[in-house]
């Protein structure tokens, strides 16, 4: 398995509202890209300063599989439409999981 | 579940030797704390651009099982001998996994 990891960081002034529509649209992202095996978006739980607070990870079969998602449409207009005007920071990371 | 994802991204200096020490100090604590249920330590890919360098995911019952992890005196160890010398950023995230 392949396994990508995002953590965003968004501006603070986001509402709560918009952190969950965050959320909500990536949960459609499975129904949508076959190439998905497992897949968690989960909002911080506020217990540590400085936390991320909404991440993802997602695991495919393959680096093919994690490219196809990340190019995806559907994904990309989540992105573009809910992500990226609210996003302060961004880092990821993609490995083949140890079995 | 309680689930801590945490991303590091070393000086970009840091030799391979120093971050497979990371790696493969960090894999020695599921033996020394018990409250950890998964852990996984990778090396990223080196597929994206501004990708962290290392993940650590760790799964616990709980809330306590975390916090019992984040101060064990052989984790605050590796921290201080291994990772902040070498530590460029660091973010983080806890949640509750779905179920």
């Amino acid at each position: 398995m392949f396994r990508h990891i995002v953590l965003l960081t968004l501006h603070p002034d986001t509402p709560a509202a918009q952190r969950s529509s965050i959320v909500t649209r990536l949960r459609t992202l499975p129904d949508r890209v076959d190439t998905i095996r497992h897949y968690t978006v989960a909002i911080d739980a506020g217990l540590a300063e400085g936390n991320a607070d909404i991440s993802v990870t997602a695991d495919f079969d393959d680096e093919g599989g994690w490219a196809a998602y990340r190019d995806h449409p559907d994904h990309q207009q989540i992105i573009r439409d809910e992500i990226a005007p609210r996003l302060a920071s961004r880092v990821a990371t993609q490995f083949e999981l140890p079995t």
